[in-house]
């Protein structure tokens, strides 16, 4: 059913397929072959969009909420069409991707309630004041789309951070057109999501250059496209040399436009004292199952532990050596991503003072084995290697001589998306000389848990400091993720006639700023 | 009792004074000689901001708008001191200097306001539901502040833009410690007003490190100050090629930095028929005064001026140069930026199609004297030479065929602070038409005003799609600034013990989102 083809605002375009997809496990070409996106469809598909901006960000709130909905309610009827077709592409496992489906599909939700709610719109009123010398003006405000965003899907979530992922959800919520360069490693889940949108634009009676997807391996198609002068801003999940092309990218252009890139991190965990005294081995199980988790291929796997030496963290590393050969070995996302984990997960074992603690089961084709290294506290400050991320199941238990270490160890990290602190309650006092550093350092900081797992809600932060991503002012998952395609515009002295209904007197369901006061 | 030193964190710095203010109307030398501030000046300084940092972001917010208000309170004892010294080095008018220290105070006690209201912090909460599969986590969010910022002062409101200017009150409000590059023109203002900030940091019981002011002349200093590692943010109105410079450097750092420049504009005035067809000898007598008020030398002046060809229009350019000559000539603030006029005035002149209409009276001295061309709509078009900023009292008239011609023009404009519709009521179809054309283009859309005045006040966007600024999702005036030097951050099932205040459970007055209700 697949047609390997790019969809340029509602046509499906390419004569010839040029690349295939790759069934993950066995390396076998996947059938339709796909067509590579020309310059052309690039332009087309922004030019499609920038004509189409001002009809969607024009929409009722309310229909675009239902353009959401419908959205999410075509990828659910996708069924398992799309989880055996993501399952081939991406190795993962079915009930993963079922649930990733389920991400995807209630984040799309979330966020038709949240266009819905309207408080994004950052709307304000400051009322005349005509007799005050010189007179005070009218003054209305409220935020608008920023034009059409360029998404790059993601490898590693085929589904949640690709085609109707985060990114392309809060851009549509924003009121954004969205042109979409696919992942290459799952062109046909692409293709399946890519259809079901375009259904739900043509649905809500909508210009198709409200979406595209664009195909391709070729860097310089997603350099095409962020240089295009209609895109206004770009969101990518991926890796830091990918993320910071990007930047240069946009940087470069006449008319630089923000990059929301989410590339790199370690997310440092630290195991106090106290709590590592009376749960060594609960810590130990818990992490080697983070660390496995999806063969270890999240933003946000725990790459690195920070302990103190003890008696008690001796025993953490034994039961962790004892844990890792129960974990099977799971196949990669792409050949690639096997190659890079390999190679850097070696390359920690070449590091000074790096000693291999446990590697967990070896498997047949492109798998990630576990594997688990131990340094010293100062072998790990004094090596920056050794803080490069590698994408996959590896992870590096630092044992440290004091909490000073830990903190300066913590203070000297790059930008990072989680830090986490397991803690007793008799950590509390050193846990609060930590965490202003642990703000400085990460978007997200966790107590007693581990990182992987990222919660679609109102209050999650999943970005940080540079290199974690391009803009730490950011998320990309959660509600407040809207605000990344918003720009303030300001009324003054606009006759209410032409003046945008939101910003109007009189009641209003919406919460708004009025004369200072937050009234709803 | 100036001292022509540096303020590097408490201490007054620099042997030797190397280079001197000048006066604007007379172009001699003043006392004292000032110091450039060395890189060791410049290293030290954001040291000690960022030493201070975590100190002045944990300060109560009563606190930090307590002190906000003692530095409105110093700067206005300053009083006639301080408007004698500006009026010097800058050649701005007396009233205009008083009235821009009211200005200055009063942002200030806004931005004081501002603290202690606290919506800014974007408060968070979405409790935990325990028994959901998988459990969903408790999670809240703040802003923080990004951390030590430099302020750059502009040349054009040595008071309201400079060192207490909006950019520093912002950043204050933030609570972000302040290094400032203080700008070359007004080296004594600046002095008076640093001292004023640095008793109230004494007086407030903070380090010294919340504030620096840092003199000089060689544009290294301001590309030293931007690479210090430990400014993590960037506030600047100037010229387009000072902020370019600016947004360079910041993105060549190896931790890029966000930059918020404020550079360019020819703030568009459509003037519509119906209401040129009423009002033309009224709107001529307004737009004179607008263009020559302060010599031209504001972001906002209106540079350009469209109108369609008519009889009522021909009026209107008749009494625009008929008024022109009572315009007297005014100081400008520099030598530079005098020449630059002059240059930049002349070279109108000289495009095709470019007619004087007329010109203000001729002044002695580093004089900008009042400059008004018409050119029809086809030539501005075709000609991106007319479309460039001159800085001072010039501007355009540009005679369209139609409204066709008018909304083409605007569309392709590059980014703008504001964007003006003089109407009468049958001028609104049509306006209606050209709203979402200028919403794209400005920041800020005025009727039946001049953009001449920025209101500071909650709904003001003073900010716009580049080259307007750097960064079209910001502004730089009214309280909506303060989100410039803020990032989110989430806790994630942090034991109420170690959460921010702010943050916990139970009544606020602060408005806070619960479980996706605002709630105050």
């Amino acid at each position: 059913m697949l047609t390997g083809k790019n969809l340029v605002a509602g046509e499906w375009r390419g004569a010839e397929g040029t690349f295939a997809a790759v069934a993950a496990a066995s390396g076998a070409a996947l059938e339709p072959a796909f067509a590579e996106a020309s310059s052309a469809d690039v332009a087309d598909a922004c030019a499609a969009a920038a004509a189409a901006q001002p009809v969607f960000a024009d929409l009722p709130l309310a229909q675009r909420a239902a353009f959401l909905r419908a959205v999410a309610d075509r990828i659910d009827a996708l069924g398992d069409t799309l989880t055996q077709r993501a399952m081939l592409e991406s190795g993962l496992p079915e009930a993963r991707l079922n649930g990733e489906r389920g991400r995807t599909v209630g984040q799309l939700r979330l966020f038709a309630d949240e266009v819905e709610n309207g408080a994004w719109q950052g709307l304000r009123i400051d009322h005349a004041i005509r007799d005050r010398t010189p007179p005070k003006p009218d003054l209305r405000m409220r935020k608008i789309p920023l034009g059409p965003v360029a998404v790059f899907g993601a490898s590693n979530f085929p589904l949640a951070f690709s085609v109707a992922g985060g990114d392309t959800a809060s851009a549509l919520a924003a009121g954004c057109c969205v042109v979409v360069k696919g992942h290459p490693a799952h062109p046909g889940t692409s293709e399946l999501v890519a259809e079901a949108i375009h259904a739900a634009v043509l649905e809500a009676g909508l210009p198709a250059g409200v979406f595209s997807l664009l195909n391709g391996t070729d860097y310089a198609l997603g350099e095409t496209l962020v240089k295009d002068p209609r895109i206004t801003a770009v969101g990518f999940t991926g890796s830091r040399a990918g993320g910071l092309a990007l930047m240069e990218h946009a940087a470069a252009r006449p008319v630089p436009i923000p990059v929301y890139a989410e590339m790199s991190s370690i997310n440092p965990v630290v195991l106090m004292p106290s709590r590592m005294a009376e749960a060594a081995e609960e810590l130990a199980a818990a992490y080697v199952g983070s660390l496995s988790l999806g063969a270890g291929q999240f933003c946000t796997n725990p790459g690195i532990v920070l302990a103190i030496e003890s008696e008690a963290t001796t025993r953490f590393i034994a039961a962790v050596g004892d844990a890792l050969p129960g974990i099977p070995a799971q196949t990669m996302l792409t050949q690639g991503i096997q190659t890079a984990f390999v190679k850097g997960a070696a390359a920690i074992g070449e590091q000074p003072g790096a000693e291999l603690v446990g590697t967990g089961a070896a498997g047949a084709g492109p798998c990630g084995q576990a594997q688990v290294y131990t340094v010293s506290g100062t072998d790990f400050r004094d090596n920056p290697a050794l803080a490069h991320e590698v994408f996959g199941p590896s992870s590096i238990i630092v044992v440290c001589a004091d909490l000073y270490q830990v903190a300066g160890i913590l203070a000297a990290m790059e930008g990072q998306l989680t830090a986490t602190l397991h803690m007793a309650s008799a950590d509390y006092p050193a846990a609060r000389e930590l965490l202003p550093i642990l703000e400085q350092r990460a978007g997200r900081i966790i107590a007693n848990a581990w990182p992987t797992g990222v919660e679609v809600t109102h209050a999650m932060v999943h970005g940080g400091p540079f290199p974690a991503t391009s803009d730490g002012r950011s998320t990309s998952v959660g509600t407040l993720a809207i605000d990344r395609f918003l720009r303030p515009v300001s009324y003054q002295d606009l006759p209410a006639t032409l003046l945008p209904k939101a910003l109007l007197d009189g009641h209003s369901s919406v919460l708004r700023r009025i004369d200072g006061q937050f009234e709803a």
